[in-house]
């Protein structure tokens, strides 16, 4: 007799083929419900982070378990949020290419956006784009406290920004975005402790402090003036979360069903899943993904189609036409690479999902 | 005064927003006639791998220009070709996981495909796609001779599979796939001449014997017996193809528009184009992609919608504000990204070319 999980992937294949992104979603749900209790139990709200999902779809989910609002991180994927009536909306990085072309002035015109930037030319842009919408438009700070990413990296390059946003007055002074490594939070609590103070001053008062990232929903009591968190990663989890201690194998709602379509060599196979379902992007991990059936193959390599396996660990080695499912490193670069994920409930298919604000320019 | 390419900058930043790919048609047609006429020379037929662009409207220009049809790395990039009108095509690898979809079936019951295998599991597959389709398929035994990816590795293994299309009434033998290494070519000579006088010895001849990459157009003449040649980076060119010898920079005709968005510290920028643009896929090159206006700036790192820049080393760093274009390290997946590509001519913005069959399942 088959188990349920054969016979899903019966089904996966004869319904859709491989390699298919399919997500669970009691696990999804369970994900959901864990990462709000995780903001509640700090009493910070829940910003989640829709860049992993892109689905208007969970958005709505995350948003009927408690969410306040989204975190975008384009200006393709919040206009995207909004059309699907999400109101609450913060785009996490300076938007500065994708201001310029007028969309942010018009979605700025239909809703009050919150946006954020760590330099004057950011702001510039910013408040030509309210100018242009008739609406003061809502910022946020980036600070940066240790990422060396973005973000201003001194409490007077921040006082700096705030005077310029409180002398434009298209621009409303919103409150201060942080994205602390796991190493960085001390760094991140002084460095507000110095910054809110000398706000004051100029008669500002961060009604946000946000922060964010999904290992980071461990750590967000660390920061006592923050109000917000936004983690993306958490909804669907993945092997990077596994390695980094937050979830485990039965936290990962997003599996990549693939076929062993090659074994050319004794030691040696091919999967149909390569760098454009996997992507390239490692998460600093060794290999590709983790296969549930075969933890001791290696995905070693990808070509756009093909997924190399090295199979000198496997006990038992997957026959051609085998269909396994991979956990990939990085679940929001993966669901970003397909138009659709099929969603199952009880080794049910229930639904397909559009991933749609995936693909866009800006 | 502002120069054409300032000019166009301007216009691309307006128009679209950043991070936006853009095509110079101009390059493109050039590097069409380039690929076709390397072919011609040397009296093999072209057929380009549209995995690079997949999009109907380029793959009409290399067929108006002479391709005899498409190569296809999926069964949707394949569907997508059909249903544009183009009815040559050859699927080069073993579409196992989507033939079981039965949409294998519905496309060769609408048009005779060309599909390839390396194992029996894929046959059987295949054939009965083709008994539900009510029309026989052509078959291409894909042959290793040095990738180390797919294909059976032996003139025996060849054989045998040889013998089961044979006996299959709905299976065409009709012919060999290769994938020669820059230095196996001699080792896929000495294949083909042992595998061609086995496969007479069971009276079955190859039509056509097939060989792929953007790279080995300069070496297509080494394989006497070889009749066409699959193609796909050498329609846009990338920093892969400089590093390789084969394009100049003035050949590459994809780049990808970006903004600097942060200069949080002295030596460090942030351009808007991360891994969802550019894609984690470095093609063995150091960082991940070249910037024309500043080729001594590093992109050292990408988070999915930030490309980390070291100017160390850079005489002149540019500010927030500045548009670059990036070429990618590899054309083919960060086309994969978009849903549209914007296409130049001249320095004026002409088109917006859909990649259509980028996203999809199967």
């Amino acid at each position: 007799m088959m188990s349920n999980t054969e016979i899903l992937k019966k089904e996966i294949i004869e319904t859709f083929g491989t390699p298919c992104p399919v997500i669970d979603l009691d696990i999804v749900e369970k994900n959901i419900a864990r990462s709000q209790s995780l903001c509640e139990r700090e009493g910070k709200a829940n910003r989640p982070h829709i860049k992993t999902h892109k689905s208007p779809r969970l958005a709505k989910m995350q948003m009927m378990a408690g969410a306040i609002g989204v975190t975008c991180q384009k200006l393709g994927e919040a206009e995207v949020m909004f059309e699907a009536g999400i109101k609450d909306i913060l785009i996490a990085t300076n938007i500065l290419g994708a201001a310029k072309s007028g969309r942010l002035a018009a979605l700025q015109k239909k809703v009050a956006l919150k946006v954020s930037a760590d330099n004057k030319v950011s702001l510039e842009s910013y408040a030509y784009a309210a100018n242009y919408a008739g609406r003061a438009i809502d910022v946020l700070i980036e600070c940066d406290t240790g990422q060396k990413r973005s973000g201003v990296e001194t409490v007077e390059e921040a006082i700096e920004l705030a005077k310029v946003i409180k002398d434009e007055p298209m621009l409303n002074f919103t409150g201060l975005l942080f994205y602390p490594t796991k190493r960085s939070w001390a760094d991140t609590q002084s460095f507000c402790s110095s910054l809110i103070p000398a706000l004051k001053e100029i008669e500002l008062t961060p009604q946000i402090i946000s922060t964010g990232g999904t290992p980071n929903l461990a750590n967000i009591g660390k920061l006592r003036e923050s109000t917000e968190h936004r983690a993306g990663t958490c909804i669907f989890n993945d092997r990077m979360m596994i390695d980094d201690g937050f979830a485990s194998l039965e936290d990962c709602a997003l599996k990549i069903y693939s076929s062993v379509v090659s074994r050319a060599g004794i030691n040696r196979g091919i999967l149909d899943a390569g760098s454009k379902t996997l992507t390239s992007d490692t998460g600093n991990l060794v290999g590709f993904g983790l296969i549930m059936e075969h933890p001791d193959a290696e995905i070693v390599k990808l070509a756009e189609e093909h997924g190399f396996l090295n199979l000198e660990s496997c006990q038992k080695k997957p026959d051609v036409g085998t269909v396994v499912r991979v956990i990939p490193n990085h679940a929001c670069v993966c669901v970003n690479m397909m138009n659709e994920i099929v969603a199952v409930r009880d080794h049910k298919i229930v639904e397909v999902i559009k991933v749609e604000a995936r693909g866009l320019l800006v």
